[in-house]
């Protein structure tokens, strides 16, 4: 009997910071299954996080913790010298408050995605793969931890006993080892949204991701990372959307029947 | 059948920032039995409130949330002119990230106490009072609100059906109306140990507030704060503490059969 | 012999904060005459700041330091409960901080003026006037003082021997007193860019405040400032320059032969 | 005709934050002749800049900018990742706040020492030691370089045409490079002040910093560090200074006659 293959659509939210604005949140919130909502630290604040849970609520849309590094300035893009206790704790204070305006915007936190240089970090090095893993078992083990596919958060997750989620990117070049292409190299990002559309949905279908030379690299593939902040972030999302729907596949939230 | 008579002692901890210390903490803990712990915004960083409740537990001492304006320059002492609904917004933030590092170090976030300028604030104006409650109210309504005794916030949670339990201070002399008598007013505060002491068994035993004229004003007495910031915190509090137990009123949390 | 009037067009600038931007600041450099740059206390950063001045100096424009609260959330628009001391010498530190940078630049910073809450609280208080002007005279009395015409901080720095300009704004109403109307009141802010610069140009020529009532109030009118963050920003600021240079007056910085 | 030998003695100061306090600077400004001062970004603000200021012109001890990387919560000891642009600007923007501040209080900042992770970095490493020369280039190149003895800004200040001043500890061990022992390492620090005294005596008079090992590196030595913020600071401090003053070398800024 078969059942109706599913993927969910992911995308940062909520980053803007005060005044500062950042993303066409509202029209992203009508394409993505899932909203990873920045805490405070690098991006957001307790009352865009609060319209963020509300406006991902009216649109059905699962909510993350988008824990990322204590840098306004770098919008936690860069890699700070924390230390993974440091890390831990920082991704903790993150996801409770997190949980706590949710639950007060009368939303859920159902899952935890790094942000940025903590996300990179995470998912290359075990150490900081660990550090968010330990932080999830010691706030709330029922969340779902959404990482890259393949890498070290993954990995270190599924070992810890937590449900996992993995993500793909529909617009980035894989290397042989599943790793992302570094932007510098020609070819690292796809900008047409009709083969972005066409990638996600074989990577979909065939459970794998495609590195550069065509190889397949299995792996689950729960989520599809869309972008939000660029100037064709909607456009690429719809026509993701639009393309895993014309192929049959059904973008929802990995949170209903999530793999253990 | 008489029960013993009982109060509970608390005091402000893990009030430094990064390398930056303030009050004894470890002395203090051994002699109270609630801790007001801050919450990162105006002190406190999560490796600091972590250590704080590892050493609140190992001590028997329950903890608070101790949210406050986001100050760290003013350490929350400045009367912010944030909305009431960013003042709720704000708390909620702030209960969130403790109540996710306490379980992340093994304790439990168990009431609310609102901090320097904000706590003034939520006990002089009923709208601040009100945002308070609804930040209780709209994160987990099983937190007991803890506050100034016949202050605005002590009203608003009780009408709202909150827990409450309701402080004095040892070493502070009241007004005619039960409100502070500011500390540029000769005898506004209470140096002596003993005095303190001596005043904290009255006014418990006689469930009133003593005003400076000698008035009592009847309230509920929950706890009594004591200072963990100057030089003399840590012998006021222990003077305390031993006063009240030479007169067979026990030290212990409010937690435990806390007033509805 | 009758000499070109002339009139300088100020406007905000470097309002962005790390990645996140507001407006077109390279627009309006084309069009202002000098720019008010942020100092990285309620917005802008040492990239951005330094960014702005090298533009700016392309642009043969002016430039001024705009401190404002530390208040990067509130963008400096909240009146922060700073004592005036505390704001003189937050003041000095941003008026250092924008001078390095601009020499760093190979710019000059040539005048001073608050930002948002700030600049209002220096028009309207003359505590706070004077904290501006006594910043200005402890760190360097060469700077002019830019501010709103007949307010406090215009009062303070001329009695004060500092070179002062003064500034009106060409989109909004006044009241009989030379206040700005309130924005929640109708008619306080004039959209059309056409009106704004007849008004602009009547009041340059008058050398007076146009109030609702029609009375005119004589001020010395050195500056018109010209808002760059709102979605007409740019059309008005051209409206404006577009008006004055074909009623023949020039837009040109005050500062060479600013009054003393 | 023989000169009378003097060496610097110089400590950081200002680096408390708000309510927080660090060392005792009243004790220590009574000490040294250099005082390395906090501006704003890994302590210090501009109350504390402003009265350390005034109290090392009542001492008669000079100043110097001591900028840090952003980072209140480190207290600028971690190795942050900024670009050595980035390092050039914040550097810049430090300078000018307190040079700023330092008028308004009636003293001059006379020299520019980077302060914990980035003075590390900059003696380490030529490309941030010529991020700080280019940023003391950029604001004023009057201003001395006070830096590690041998460091890359030693070499990239004196390369630029800067005024040098070169520091050593003397409570710290070399290696065979004349790179500090790390603190790890046994016998890395010296602990004994009449120890930390002779050596400093015999690195002054030799001109030459003292290896583990005993061999002589031979150095210009203008200025000795001696630290503010442990217990047995000013014990050690007053130490080295009776010490010299003892060995018949006189302690005075090295800004009078500083090398070239």
């Amino acid at each position: 009997m078969s059942r109706t293959l599913s993927v969910d659509l992911n995308s940062d939210m909520g980053e803007g910071f005060g005044t500062w604005k950042k993303g066409d949140d509202a029209a992203i919130l009508k394409i993505v299954s899932s909203a990873n909502v920045a805490c405070g630290l690098h991006a957001g604040d307790p009352e865009i996080m609060v319209e963020t849970f509300r406006m991902a609520k009216e649109n059905g849309v699962a909510i993350g913790a988008h824990p990322g590094f204590p840098d306004l300035w770098g919008f936690g893009r860069r890699p700070m010298p924390y230390t993974p206790g440091e890390i831990e704790r920082l991704v903790a204070y993150q996801i409770g408050a997190a949980q706590a305006l949710a639950s007060y915007a009368g939303h859920e936190i159902t899952y935890v995605k790094p942000h940025g240089a903590l996300g990179n970090m995470a998912g290359a090095d075990r150490k900081i793969g660990d550090a968010v893993t330990r932080a999830i078992l010691g706030v709330d083990r029922s969340l779902v931890s959404l990482s890259i596919a393949m890498g070290a958060q993954d990995v270190s997750a599924r070992e810890a006993g937590l449900t996992v989620a993995s993500e793909i990117f529909a617009d980035r070049a894989y290397t042989e080892e599943g790793l992302l292409v570094s932007r510098s190299e020609p070819g690292a990002v796809i900008h047409d949204a009709e083969a972005a559309a066409a990638r996600a949905v074989r990577m979909v279908r065939n459970g794998a991701i495609e590195t550069v030379s065509g190889q397949r690299l299995e792996t689950p593939i729960d989520s599809i990372c869309v972008h939000s902040d660029t100037p064709t972030a909607v456009a690429i999302a719809a026509g993701v959307r639009e393309g895993l729907e014309a192929a049959g596949i059904a973008v929802k939230s990995f949170i209903e029947g999530a793999r253990a």
